[in-house]
Protein backbone atom coordinates (compact mmCIF):
# COMPACT_ATOMS: atom_id res chain seq x y z
CA UNK A 1 0.00 0.00 0.00
CA UNK A 2 3.08 2.19 -0.05
CA UNK A 3 1.94 4.01 -3.18
CA UNK A 4 -1.15 5.38 -1.44
CA UNK A 5 -1.33 8.36 0.82
CA UNK A 6 -1.59 7.55 4.51
CA UNK A 7 -4.66 9.74 4.77
CA UNK A 8 -6.44 7.37 2.37
CA UNK A 9 -6.42 4.59 4.96
CA UNK A 10 -9.69 4.72 6.87
CA UNK A 11 -9.88 3.42 10.46
CA UNK A 12 -12.10 0.32 10.98
CA UNK A 13 -15.89 0.87 10.73
CA UNK A 14 -16.46 -1.34 13.80
CA UNK A 15 -14.52 -2.41 16.87
CA UNK A 16 -14.97 -3.72 20.38
CA UNK A 17 -12.79 -2.12 23.04
CA UNK A 18 -12.46 -3.10 26.67
CA UNK A 19 -10.75 -0.47 28.78
CA UNK A 20 -9.58 -0.20 32.35
CA UNK A 21 -8.85 3.38 33.38
CA UNK A 22 -6.60 4.16 36.34
CA UNK A 23 -6.17 7.63 37.90
CA UNK A 24 -2.70 8.25 39.40
CA UNK A 25 -1.69 10.49 42.27
CA UNK A 26 -5.21 10.65 43.72
CA UNK A 27 -5.61 10.96 47.51
CA UNK A 28 -7.22 7.52 47.94
CA UNK A 29 -6.73 4.10 46.41
CA UNK A 30 -10.42 3.90 45.54
CA UNK A 31 -11.43 4.44 41.93
CA UNK A 32 -15.21 3.91 42.23
CA UNK A 33 -15.99 7.60 41.89
CA UNK A 34 -13.94 7.93 38.69
CA UNK A 35 -15.37 4.73 37.23
CA UNK A 36 -18.90 5.99 37.94
CA UNK A 37 -18.13 9.23 36.08
CA UNK A 38 -16.87 7.18 33.14
CA UNK A 39 -20.14 5.20 33.09
CA UNK A 40 -22.16 8.43 33.07
CA UNK A 41 -20.16 9.76 30.13
CA UNK A 42 -20.55 6.48 28.22
CA UNK A 43 -24.30 6.61 28.79
CA UNK A 44 -24.44 10.06 27.23
CA UNK A 45 -22.41 8.84 24.21
CA UNK A 46 -25.21 6.59 22.99
CA UNK A 47 -22.74 3.76 22.29
CA UNK A 48 -23.42 0.20 23.46
CA UNK A 49 -21.33 -0.52 26.58
CA UNK A 50 -21.11 -2.90 29.51
CA UNK A 51 -19.23 -2.55 32.80
CA UNK A 52 -17.57 -5.50 34.55
CA UNK A 53 -15.23 -5.66 37.52
CA UNK A 54 -12.05 -5.28 35.47
CA UNK A 55 -13.11 -2.67 32.94
CA UNK A 56 -15.81 -1.51 30.57
CA UNK A 57 -16.49 -2.88 27.10
CA UNK A 58 -17.74 -0.49 24.43
CA UNK A 59 -18.72 -1.02 20.79
CA UNK A 60 -18.86 1.32 17.82
CA UNK A 61 -16.73 2.59 14.99
CA UNK A 62 -12.98 2.85 15.78
CA UNK A 63 -13.19 6.65 15.78
CA UNK A 64 -16.28 6.84 18.00
CA UNK A 65 -14.92 4.38 20.54
CA UNK A 66 -11.46 5.93 20.78
CA UNK A 67 -12.95 9.41 20.97
CA UNK A 68 -15.18 8.53 23.91
CA UNK A 69 -12.30 6.90 25.82
CA UNK A 70 -10.23 10.04 25.21
CA UNK A 71 -13.14 12.14 26.46
CA UNK A 72 -13.18 10.04 29.66
CA UNK A 73 -9.51 10.99 30.19
CA UNK A 74 -10.23 14.66 29.43
CA UNK A 75 -13.25 14.78 31.75
CA UNK A 76 -11.28 13.32 34.67
CA UNK A 77 -8.40 15.72 33.99
CA UNK A 78 -10.94 18.60 34.07
CA UNK A 79 -12.07 17.23 37.44
CA UNK A 80 -8.52 17.50 38.80
CA UNK A 81 -6.91 14.12 38.13
CA UNK A 82 -3.41 14.99 36.87
CA UNK A 83 -2.43 11.63 35.40
CA UNK A 84 -4.46 8.77 33.92
CA UNK A 85 -3.39 5.44 32.49
CA UNK A 86 -5.75 3.16 30.56
CA UNK A 87 -5.31 -0.34 29.31
CA UNK A 88 -7.38 -0.90 26.17
CA UNK A 89 -7.95 -4.28 24.54
CA UNK A 90 -9.39 -3.55 21.12
CA UNK A 91 -10.44 -6.01 18.45
CA UNK A 92 -11.51 -5.61 14.85
CA UNK A 93 -12.57 -8.26 12.35
CA UNK A 94 -13.69 -8.40 8.75
CA UNK A 95 -15.04 -11.97 8.64
CA UNK A 96 -18.24 -11.25 10.53
CA UNK A 97 -20.13 -8.80 12.67
CA UNK A 98 -20.05 -9.96 16.26
CA UNK A 99 -21.32 -7.98 19.22
CA UNK A 100 -19.77 -8.52 22.64
CA UNK A 101 -22.91 -10.37 23.70
CA UNK A 102 -22.49 -12.74 20.74
CA UNK A 103 -18.97 -13.60 21.89
CA UNK A 104 -20.06 -14.73 25.33
CA UNK A 105 -23.01 -16.62 23.80
CA UNK A 106 -20.68 -18.55 21.46
CA UNK A 107 -18.62 -19.81 24.42
CA UNK A 108 -21.67 -20.56 26.58
CA UNK A 109 -23.15 -22.66 23.77
CA UNK A 110 -20.04 -24.87 23.78
CA UNK A 111 -20.07 -25.14 27.58
CA UNK A 112 -23.81 -25.95 27.67
CA UNK A 113 -23.15 -28.89 25.37
CA UNK A 114 -20.74 -30.23 28.04
CA UNK A 115 -23.44 -30.21 30.65
CA UNK A 116 -25.90 -31.97 28.43
CA UNK A 117 -23.29 -34.63 27.70
CA UNK A 118 -22.74 -35.15 31.44
CA UNK A 119 -26.45 -35.29 32.21
CA UNK A 120 -26.94 -37.89 29.52
CA UNK A 121 -30.11 -38.76 27.66
CA UNK B 1 14.65 -4.15 51.69
CA UNK B 2 18.05 -4.60 50.09
CA UNK B 3 19.50 -6.36 53.11
CA UNK B 4 16.98 -9.20 52.82
CA UNK B 5 17.21 -12.17 50.57
CA UNK B 6 14.93 -12.02 47.53
CA UNK B 7 13.48 -15.41 48.47
CA UNK B 8 12.15 -13.86 51.69
CA UNK B 9 9.69 -11.71 49.74
CA UNK B 10 6.40 -13.56 49.56
CA UNK B 11 4.00 -12.95 46.66
CA UNK B 12 0.65 -11.33 47.62
CA UNK B 13 -1.86 -13.51 49.52
CA UNK B 14 -4.73 -12.21 47.37
CA UNK B 15 -5.18 -10.75 43.91
CA UNK B 16 -7.75 -10.23 41.19
CA UNK B 17 -6.60 -10.97 37.65
CA UNK B 18 -8.49 -10.40 34.44
CA UNK B 19 -6.97 -12.17 31.47
CA UNK B 20 -7.61 -12.29 27.76
CA UNK B 21 -5.89 -15.23 26.07
CA UNK B 22 -5.19 -15.25 22.33
CA UNK B 23 -4.00 -18.28 20.34
CA UNK B 24 -1.79 -17.40 17.34
CA UNK B 25 -1.33 -19.27 14.07
CA UNK B 26 -4.58 -21.21 14.42
CA UNK B 27 -6.50 -22.14 11.25
CA UNK B 28 -9.49 -19.91 12.04
CA UNK B 29 -9.99 -16.48 13.58
CA UNK B 30 -12.49 -17.90 16.07
CA UNK B 31 -11.30 -18.39 19.65
CA UNK B 32 -14.55 -19.70 21.21
CA UNK B 33 -13.28 -23.28 21.42
CA UNK B 34 -10.09 -22.24 23.22
CA UNK B 35 -11.98 -19.90 25.56
CA UNK B 36 -14.40 -22.72 26.43
CA UNK B 37 -11.45 -24.99 27.30
CA UNK B 38 -10.09 -22.25 29.56
CA UNK B 39 -13.45 -22.02 31.35
CA UNK B 40 -13.47 -25.79 31.92
CA UNK B 41 -9.98 -25.66 33.40
CA UNK B 42 -10.91 -22.74 35.67
CA UNK B 43 -13.96 -24.66 36.90
CA UNK B 44 -11.73 -27.55 37.91
CA UNK B 45 -9.36 -25.17 39.75
CA UNK B 46 -11.95 -24.33 42.40
CA UNK B 47 -11.07 -20.62 42.20
CA UNK B 48 -13.77 -17.96 41.93
CA UNK B 49 -13.95 -16.74 38.33
CA UNK B 50 -16.25 -14.90 35.93
CA UNK B 51 -16.20 -14.74 32.13
CA UNK B 52 -17.13 -11.61 30.19
CA UNK B 53 -16.81 -10.75 26.51
CA UNK B 54 -13.27 -9.36 26.78
CA UNK B 55 -11.69 -11.84 29.18
CA UNK B 56 -12.10 -13.81 32.37
CA UNK B 57 -11.63 -12.49 35.90
CA UNK B 58 -10.24 -14.86 38.53
CA UNK B 59 -9.53 -14.38 42.24
CA UNK B 60 -7.18 -16.15 44.63
CA UNK B 61 -3.66 -15.92 45.97
CA UNK B 62 -1.10 -14.53 43.49
CA UNK B 63 0.51 -17.97 43.14
CA UNK B 64 -2.77 -19.83 42.61
CA UNK B 65 -4.06 -17.34 40.03
CA UNK B 66 -0.82 -17.14 38.03
CA UNK B 67 -0.43 -20.92 38.13
CA UNK B 68 -3.89 -21.53 36.70
CA UNK B 69 -3.36 -19.00 33.89
CA UNK B 70 -0.05 -20.73 33.09
CA UNK B 71 -1.87 -24.07 33.08
CA UNK B 72 -4.34 -22.63 30.54
CA UNK B 73 -1.39 -21.83 28.26
CA UNK B 74 0.11 -25.30 28.81
CA UNK B 75 -3.19 -27.09 28.16
CA UNK B 76 -3.73 -25.26 24.86
CA UNK B 77 -0.13 -25.95 23.82
CA UNK B 78 -0.77 -29.64 24.59
CA UNK B 79 -3.82 -29.39 22.31
CA UNK B 80 -1.63 -28.15 19.46
CA UNK B 81 -1.66 -24.36 19.71
CA UNK B 82 1.95 -23.34 19.07
CA UNK B 83 1.83 -19.76 20.32
CA UNK B 84 -0.32 -18.01 22.91
CA UNK B 85 -0.39 -14.41 24.07
CA UNK B 86 -2.33 -13.27 27.15
CA UNK B 87 -3.03 -9.83 28.46
CA UNK B 88 -3.40 -9.92 32.25
CA UNK B 89 -4.64 -7.01 34.37
CA UNK B 90 -3.80 -7.91 37.93
CA UNK B 91 -4.50 -5.90 41.06
CA UNK B 92 -3.44 -6.31 44.68
CA UNK B 93 -4.30 -4.15 47.67
CA UNK B 94 -3.56 -4.13 51.36
CA UNK B 95 -6.15 -1.59 52.52
CA UNK B 96 -9.14 -3.90 52.28
CA UNK B 97 -10.42 -7.19 50.99
CA UNK B 98 -12.56 -6.59 47.93
CA UNK B 99 -13.99 -9.28 45.67
CA UNK B 100 -14.65 -8.51 42.03
CA UNK B 101 -18.37 -8.45 42.77
CA UNK B 102 -17.77 -5.82 45.47
CA UNK B 103 -16.04 -3.57 42.93
CA UNK B 104 -18.99 -3.51 40.55
CA UNK B 105 -21.38 -3.03 43.50
CA UNK B 106 -19.42 0.04 44.69
CA UNK B 107 -19.82 1.73 41.30
CA UNK B 108 -23.47 0.71 40.92
CA UNK B 109 -24.26 2.21 44.32
CA UNK B 110 -22.93 5.60 43.14
CA UNK B 111 -24.85 5.35 39.85
CA UNK B 112 -28.08 4.32 41.60
CA UNK B 113 -27.89 7.50 43.65
CA UNK B 114 -27.91 9.46 40.35
CA UNK B 115 -31.16 7.87 39.28
CA UNK B 116 -32.83 8.56 42.61
CA UNK B 117 -31.72 12.18 42.34
CA UNK B 118 -33.26 12.43 38.87
CA UNK B 119 -36.50 10.77 39.88
CA UNK B 120 -36.86 13.17 42.78
CA UNK B 121 -38.93 12.75 45.92
CA UNK C 1 -19.81 18.64 33.64
CA UNK C 2 -23.26 17.15 33.16
CA UNK C 3 -24.71 20.43 31.92
CA UNK C 4 -22.33 20.52 28.96
CA UNK C 5 -22.77 18.76 25.68
CA UNK C 6 -20.62 15.66 25.24
CA UNK C 7 -19.28 17.05 21.98
CA UNK C 8 -17.74 19.93 23.95
CA UNK C 9 -15.29 17.61 25.64
CA UNK C 10 -12.07 17.59 23.64
CA UNK C 11 -9.79 14.53 23.70
CA UNK C 12 -6.34 15.08 25.30
CA UNK C 13 -3.84 17.20 23.31
CA UNK C 14 -1.00 14.77 24.14
CA UNK C 15 -0.67 11.11 25.03
CA UNK C 16 1.79 8.26 25.00
CA UNK C 17 0.44 4.92 23.79
CA UNK C 18 2.21 1.58 23.77
CA UNK C 19 0.49 -1.01 21.63
CA UNK C 20 0.96 -4.68 20.90
CA UNK C 21 -0.96 -5.81 17.82
CA UNK C 22 -1.82 -9.48 17.26
CA UNK C 23 -3.23 -10.91 14.01
CA UNK C 24 -5.54 -13.92 14.51
CA UNK C 25 -6.22 -16.84 12.20
CA UNK C 26 -3.03 -16.32 10.19
CA UNK C 27 -1.30 -19.38 8.69
CA UNK C 28 1.81 -19.07 10.87
CA UNK C 29 2.51 -18.12 14.47
CA UNK C 30 5.05 -15.52 13.35
CA UNK C 31 4.03 -11.88 13.46
CA UNK C 32 7.29 -10.26 12.27
CA UNK C 33 5.89 -9.47 8.83
CA UNK C 34 2.84 -7.70 10.28
CA UNK C 35 4.92 -5.83 12.87
CA UNK C 36 7.26 -4.63 10.11
CA UNK C 37 4.27 -3.31 8.13
CA UNK C 38 3.12 -1.46 11.25
CA UNK C 39 6.56 0.15 11.59
CA UNK C 40 6.46 1.29 7.97
CA UNK C 41 3.06 2.87 8.47
CA UNK C 42 4.20 4.62 11.67
CA UNK C 43 7.22 6.01 9.82
CA UNK C 44 4.93 7.55 7.22
CA UNK C 45 2.76 9.09 9.97
CA UNK C 46 5.50 11.47 11.08
CA UNK C 47 4.75 10.74 14.75
CA UNK C 48 7.53 9.95 17.23
CA UNK C 49 7.59 6.18 17.86
CA UNK C 50 9.85 3.46 19.20
CA UNK C 51 9.63 -0.33 18.77
CA UNK C 52 10.60 -2.77 21.52
CA UNK C 53 10.14 -6.52 21.81
CA UNK C 54 6.68 -6.32 23.40
CA UNK C 55 5.12 -3.51 21.39
CA UNK C 56 5.58 -0.07 19.91
CA UNK C 57 5.33 3.23 21.77
CA UNK C 58 3.97 6.24 19.92
CA UNK C 59 3.47 9.85 20.98
CA UNK C 60 1.14 12.58 19.72
CA UNK C 61 -2.30 14.01 20.30
CA UNK C 62 -4.92 11.45 21.41
CA UNK C 63 -6.67 11.70 18.04
CA UNK C 64 -3.49 11.34 15.96
CA UNK C 65 -2.23 8.37 17.96
CA UNK C 66 -5.53 6.48 17.99
CA UNK C 67 -6.07 7.19 14.31
CA UNK C 68 -2.70 5.73 13.33
CA UNK C 69 -3.26 2.57 15.42
CA UNK C 70 -6.67 2.19 13.74
CA UNK C 71 -4.99 2.64 10.36
CA UNK C 72 -2.57 -0.19 11.27
CA UNK C 73 -5.59 -2.45 11.83
CA UNK C 74 -7.22 -1.31 8.58
CA UNK C 75 -4.01 -1.79 6.56
CA UNK C 76 -3.55 -5.36 7.82
CA UNK C 77 -7.22 -6.14 7.15
CA UNK C 78 -6.70 -4.83 3.60
CA UNK C 79 -3.76 -7.23 3.35
CA UNK C 80 -6.01 -10.17 4.22
CA UNK C 81 -5.82 -10.51 8.02
CA UNK C 82 -9.43 -11.14 9.09
CA UNK C 83 -9.11 -10.48 12.82
CA UNK C 84 -6.76 -8.29 14.84
CA UNK C 85 -6.51 -7.70 18.58
CA UNK C 86 -4.38 -4.93 20.09
CA UNK C 87 -3.49 -4.20 23.65
CA UNK C 88 -2.95 -0.45 24.13
CA UNK C 89 -1.51 1.12 27.27
CA UNK C 90 -2.21 4.82 26.98
CA UNK C 91 -1.30 7.56 29.41
CA UNK C 92 -2.19 11.25 29.61
CA UNK C 93 -1.11 13.85 32.15
CA UNK C 94 -1.70 17.51 32.79
CA UNK C 95 1.05 18.15 35.36
CA UNK C 96 3.93 18.17 32.88
CA UNK C 97 5.02 17.35 29.38
CA UNK C 98 7.04 14.14 29.38
CA UNK C 99 8.26 12.27 26.33
CA UNK C 100 8.79 8.53 26.51
CA UNK C 101 12.54 9.11 26.52
CA UNK C 102 12.15 11.37 29.56
CA UNK C 103 10.40 8.59 31.47
CA UNK C 104 13.23 6.13 31.02
CA UNK C 105 15.76 8.85 31.86
CA UNK C 106 13.99 9.64 35.15
CA UNK C 107 14.30 6.01 36.28
CA UNK C 108 17.88 5.65 35.06
CA UNK C 109 18.88 8.74 37.03
CA UNK C 110 17.64 7.10 40.25
CA UNK C 111 19.40 3.83 39.41
CA UNK C 112 22.66 5.58 38.53
CA UNK C 113 22.67 7.15 41.98
CA UNK C 114 22.63 3.58 43.41
CA UNK C 115 25.75 2.65 41.55
CA UNK C 116 27.59 5.76 42.66
CA UNK C 117 26.62 4.99 46.26
CA UNK C 118 28.00 1.46 45.90
CA UNK C 119 31.22 2.60 44.30
CA UNK C 120 31.82 5.03 47.13
CA UNK C 121 34.13 8.04 47.17
CA UNK D 1 -7.35 -33.72 29.11
CA UNK D 2 -10.38 -33.99 31.40
CA UNK D 3 -9.31 -37.38 32.69
CA UNK D 4 -6.10 -35.98 34.16
CA UNK D 5 -5.72 -34.23 37.47
CA UNK D 6 -5.33 -30.47 37.21
CA UNK D 7 -2.16 -30.67 39.27
CA UNK D 8 -0.58 -32.75 36.48
CA UNK D 9 -0.59 -29.77 34.13
CA UNK D 10 2.75 -28.00 34.39
CA UNK D 11 3.05 -24.29 33.65
CA UNK D 12 5.16 -23.38 30.57
CA UNK D 13 8.96 -23.85 30.88
CA UNK D 14 9.58 -20.50 29.16
CA UNK D 15 7.74 -17.24 28.67
CA UNK D 16 8.30 -13.57 27.89
CA UNK D 17 6.30 -11.13 29.99
CA UNK D 18 6.10 -7.38 29.60
CA UNK D 19 4.60 -5.64 32.59
CA UNK D 20 3.61 -2.10 33.46
CA UNK D 21 3.05 -1.62 37.18
CA UNK D 22 0.98 1.28 38.53
CA UNK D 23 0.75 2.29 42.20
CA UNK D 24 -2.63 3.80 43.21
CA UNK D 25 -3.41 6.32 45.91
CA UNK D 26 0.18 7.58 46.13
CA UNK D 27 0.77 11.26 47.00
CA UNK D 28 2.26 12.16 43.62
CA UNK D 29 1.56 11.21 40.01
CA UNK D 30 5.21 10.24 39.51
CA UNK D 31 6.06 6.55 39.43
CA UNK D 32 9.82 6.77 38.77
CA UNK D 33 10.74 5.83 42.35
CA UNK D 34 8.57 2.71 42.25
CA UNK D 35 9.79 1.71 38.80
CA UNK D 36 13.40 2.08 40.00
CA UNK D 37 12.67 -0.22 42.95
CA UNK D 38 11.20 -2.77 40.53
CA UNK D 39 14.38 -2.63 38.43
CA UNK D 40 16.52 -3.24 41.51
CA UNK D 41 14.44 -6.27 42.46
CA UNK D 42 14.63 -7.67 38.93
CA UNK D 43 18.41 -7.26 38.96
CA UNK D 44 18.60 -9.35 42.12
CA UNK D 45 16.39 -12.05 40.54
CA UNK D 46 19.04 -13.02 38.00
CA UNK D 47 16.44 -13.16 35.22
CA UNK D 48 17.02 -11.49 31.85
CA UNK D 49 15.05 -8.23 31.72
CA UNK D 50 14.87 -4.94 29.83
CA UNK D 51 13.16 -1.67 30.77
CA UNK D 52 11.48 0.57 28.22
CA UNK D 53 9.27 3.63 28.60
CA UNK D 54 6.01 1.68 28.81
CA UNK D 55 7.06 -1.27 30.94
CA UNK D 56 9.68 -3.91 31.62
CA UNK D 57 10.15 -7.14 29.69
CA UNK D 58 11.38 -10.20 31.60
CA UNK D 59 12.17 -13.74 30.45
CA UNK D 60 12.26 -17.05 32.30
CA UNK D 61 10.05 -19.96 33.21
CA UNK D 62 6.37 -19.06 33.76
CA UNK D 63 6.71 -19.68 37.51
CA UNK D 64 9.91 -17.63 37.89
CA UNK D 65 8.57 -14.68 35.92
CA UNK D 66 5.18 -14.55 37.65
CA UNK D 67 6.83 -14.97 41.04
CA UNK D 68 9.15 -12.02 40.53
CA UNK D 69 6.29 -9.77 39.34
CA UNK D 70 4.33 -10.78 42.45
CA UNK D 71 7.38 -9.98 44.56
CA UNK D 72 7.47 -6.50 43.00
CA UNK D 73 3.88 -5.98 44.16
CA UNK D 74 4.70 -7.34 47.65
CA UNK D 75 7.82 -5.18 47.99
CA UNK D 76 5.94 -1.99 47.10
CA UNK D 77 3.12 -2.93 49.49
CA UNK D 78 5.77 -3.39 52.21
CA UNK D 79 7.00 0.11 51.34
CA UNK D 80 3.54 1.54 51.98
CA UNK D 81 1.77 1.47 48.61
CA UNK D 82 -1.76 0.23 49.42
CA UNK D 83 -2.93 -0.66 45.93
CA UNK D 84 -1.09 -1.75 42.79
CA UNK D 85 -2.35 -2.60 39.33
CA UNK D 86 -0.17 -4.25 36.68
CA UNK D 87 -0.81 -4.91 33.05
CA UNK D 88 1.10 -8.01 31.92
CA UNK D 89 1.46 -9.11 28.30
CA UNK D 90 2.78 -12.65 28.44
CA UNK D 91 3.60 -14.95 25.55
CA UNK D 92 4.53 -18.62 25.33
CA UNK D 93 5.35 -20.70 22.28
CA UNK D 94 6.32 -24.28 21.54
CA UNK D 95 7.50 -23.89 17.94
CA UNK D 96 10.81 -22.26 18.77
CA UNK D 97 12.89 -20.62 21.45
CA UNK D 98 12.95 -16.87 20.88
CA UNK D 99 14.42 -14.31 23.22
CA UNK D 100 13.02 -10.79 23.29
CA UNK D 101 16.11 -9.57 21.46
CA UNK D 102 15.45 -12.11 18.69
CA UNK D 103 11.96 -10.70 18.19
CA UNK D 104 13.17 -7.18 17.55
CA UNK D 105 15.96 -8.50 15.32
CA UNK D 106 13.44 -10.41 13.16
CA UNK D 107 11.48 -7.22 12.47
CA UNK D 108 14.60 -5.10 11.92
CA UNK D 109 15.87 -7.60 9.36
CA UNK D 110 12.68 -7.12 7.31
CA UNK D 111 12.89 -3.33 7.61
CA UNK D 112 16.56 -3.27 6.68
CA UNK D 113 15.71 -5.04 3.43
CA UNK D 114 13.35 -2.11 2.64
CA UNK D 115 16.16 0.38 2.95
CA UNK D 116 18.48 -1.64 0.73
CA UNK D 117 15.73 -1.85 -1.89
CA UNK D 118 15.31 1.93 -1.78
CA UNK D 119 19.04 2.61 -1.98
CA UNK D 120 19.32 0.35 -4.98
CA UNK D 121 22.43 -1.30 -6.39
Amino acid sequence: MSSNSLSDIKTPPACTADFCLIPLGTPTASVSKEVAEVQRLLKRSGLNYSMHSAGTTVEGSWDEVMKVIGQCHAMLHANGVVRIQSDIRVGTRTDKKQSFDDKVAAVRKILDADEKAVEGP
